[in-house]
């Protein structure tokens, strides 16, 4: 028989957007042996839980639990509970993650309207309020921090024109939640999507959401149809019951409401860890962790800046968890990358479609956003170049990034 | 601020029908750091996981890897990939989870046929190989082993039915893999879907799954399909593209190829903890752990009858991983329940639908299934019963136990 060796995965410093390094005290969460479903202890776990997601989204929406699948679950669970087959859907779409939810949205059946802006920039809030008036969808469906071009989208006005033509708001916060400013309540989102393994550091698995009262009222609406669905003649109804049923969330919210109706069995450790993920957030404080995140992009833009390389997309909409890098003319970025695992032990992140061989993306999330890794870094990234015989600046990153460090200077 | 306690359960004995208790081989493997998606240490250990996931399916199919998501997940993953609104899909039904293959298969736009049997009795397989001859739906789909009343389907020429008419098999084998024969090829099952918290023995949140070239078949012209959509005059497609971005199988497979196109972030430390679960699971070997499972459901029932209980269901298909007790009348089963967990710690299961408050269920799973778990429950459950005054026979049911690991008895 074959056989397989013990697991022993080497020991990275993950500077990606996503997943990044987990904290040790969430690591250890994991480890505890498990309780069953319905143990008391257990479901106060997933009430506290709850609570600590509502502080975290800074809401409060009484819904706010974990979808029990990786971050796209929980954008295909709101998704798929609300669009009703034919429902105009207005995508924004400024990177690849808004294409994303077109295709989730149309395999739900919607009627999606795009709007397109060009990657490394995003919309003027009132050109996406212009397009909702226009259109008067039933849904608006938005990427708050793009990955793939690490830029960030305001939402001046936005949630109050989705108000005034009656349309929800859902915004996939995956990147920001834990790491940049997602005020569900103040914005008006109606339902937000955060991600586990980014700004959370807590590994993938999970897809913490919260959705409001006008979200829940969608859901509801569908749920007293289907019930009825077998006496009704079948021309007849409007709507059609949710086409999914481990993510219809008018059953899962009856699972984590008091009534605990079975739905599925709680994916018990990864709990845990989001639980751990939660407290450590909230134990350093959302702004204090907000204006860490600053903090570790303005050191590592000023190394990089020094070394001469040239950052990605428009600065003004720069998405402070991700730092996207031009990849130097004549350069084979995945060797950058290949020597930078082997050698130095550090992954960073290629890039997708239209920007394949054009950029790196370097992610400052969560636990792996430190001194410690920015440091290492961009000693390493200025190793490997100047090994690749590139033309950049040397000696000058690390000073840079140690005088942000020290308050003496802020990147140009 | 509100503040939460750190993370401490209580230590448990659970022998329910799942979530059951997790080895600490498993639990230590949870603790790793993580490593990225794309990390060629990371993608071996995907591959090293399929590998063992054919061996536990006992197939030799080219797909066999986990959908991120508790078990339903996997069987939602499989149904909503290959049916096409409208497609007959025939589901005997025998217990509380031929009902959910029901509601996913229904939510997917299936014309649902059912047959249905008493709880606590199986089908002749032939009565099933009539209606397929009769019905000549386009998928069956059937539950090995069901855990709401303890009884296991036999397959026999089920599956070679099946290819006569043409029809897809598809079976949840959530309860039964790793704990009894689940022999998918040589049973002729199309697509099998295994759970984790059973008699795997990992914690709940993913879903293993394996599927033969059929299958792959009927997914991939579904995908070709769907890349002409926007090209083709909507009325004129007679398959629609896949509903659900989450769960099809077509983009899972690529990412799970040697291709890696990027679709979820692999939930890393659940795959951690996959693939040391399946290494416990081969290392003990296969038939040892199904014979396993024979010996400690043996002990178990001898001490049920010992004392004088009744067992629910036929005998003649009972499944070895869950015994079901009838509630003596007049005895709260609740309040028994109670007091196993708060005096002794265990954790055995209420029960669903019509059987609510009719019987318990004990599960005798993975880890969970051993010599120390089961005289503890029996000696528990002998004392709570005596404590609330129930007629049975004392001092026997620990006896009979150990004569049937001494080997000196066999359960009436």
């Amino acid at each position: 028989m074959k056989t397989y060796k013990d697991l022993s995965p080497s020991l990275r410093t993950i500077m990606t957007p996503g997943p990044v390094e987990v904290d040790p005290r969430v690591l250890r969460a994991m480890s505890y042996p498990i309780l069953g479903q319905f143990d008391p202890e257990f479901t106060e776990l997933m009430n506290e839980t709850m609570d600590m997601l509502r502080d975290v989204f800074q809401t409060s929406n009484q819904w706010a639990f974990p979808i029990d699948g990786t971050s796209r679950s929980g954008i295909e669970a709101v998704l798929v509970s609300i669009i009703e087959p034919g429902d105009k859907v207005l995508v924004p779409i400024y990177g690849r993650f808004g294409h994303l939810l077109v295709e989730i949205a149309e395999r739900c059946g919607a009627a999606v309207v795009t709007l397109e802006k060009a990657w490394g920039t995003v919309f003027d809030p009132e050109e996406i309020s212009a397009a909702i008036g226009r259109e008067k969808p039933a849904i608006v469906a938005m990427v708050h921090g793009e990955t793939s071009t690490g830029c960030v989208q305001p939402f001046d006005g936005i949630g109050e024109e989705c108000r005034r033509v009656d349309a929800l708001l859902v915004v996939d916060a995956v990147a920001t939640i834990g790491g940049v400013p997602v005020r569900t309540d103040e914005w008006l989102l109606d339902a937000v999507i955060g991600g586990t393994q980014k700004c959370l550091s807590v590994p993938s698995g999970m897809s913490p959401i919260t959705y409001n009262a006008r979200v829940e009222a969608k859901v509801l609406r569908r749920k007293t149809i289907e019930r009825g669905l077998r006496d009704i003649d079948a021309a007849v109804p409007t709507v059609r019951p949710v086409a999914s049923n481990y993510f219809d969330l008018g059953q899962l919210q009856d699972y984590w409401s008091p009534k605990r109706l079975n739905h599925h069995t709680e994916a018990t450790t990864m709990l845990y860890a989001l639980r751990e993920g939660l407290r450590i957030v909230l134990q350093e404080g959302l702004e204090a962790r907000f204006q860490r995140h600053k903090k570790h992009e303005a050191a590592l833009v000023a190394g990089l800046q020094a070394m001469g390389l040239t950052l990605y997309g428009d600065p003004t909409c720069k998405l402070a968890v991700v730092t996207c890098i031009r990849i130097p003319a004549g350069v084979d970025g995945e060797a950058v990358r290949a020597m930078l695992l082997g050698s130095f032990g550090i992954e960073i992140a290629s890039s997708f479609g239209p920007l394949k061989g054009q950029i790196w993306r370097i992610g400052t999330m969560g636990f792996s956003c430190n001194q410690k890794n920015v440091l290492h870094v961009l000693g390493a990234l200025e190793a490997t170049l100047h090994w690749h015989g590139v033309d950049i600046s040397t000696g000058k990153a690390l000073q840079a990034a140690l005088a942000v460090y020290a308050g003496e200077a802020t990147p140009c």
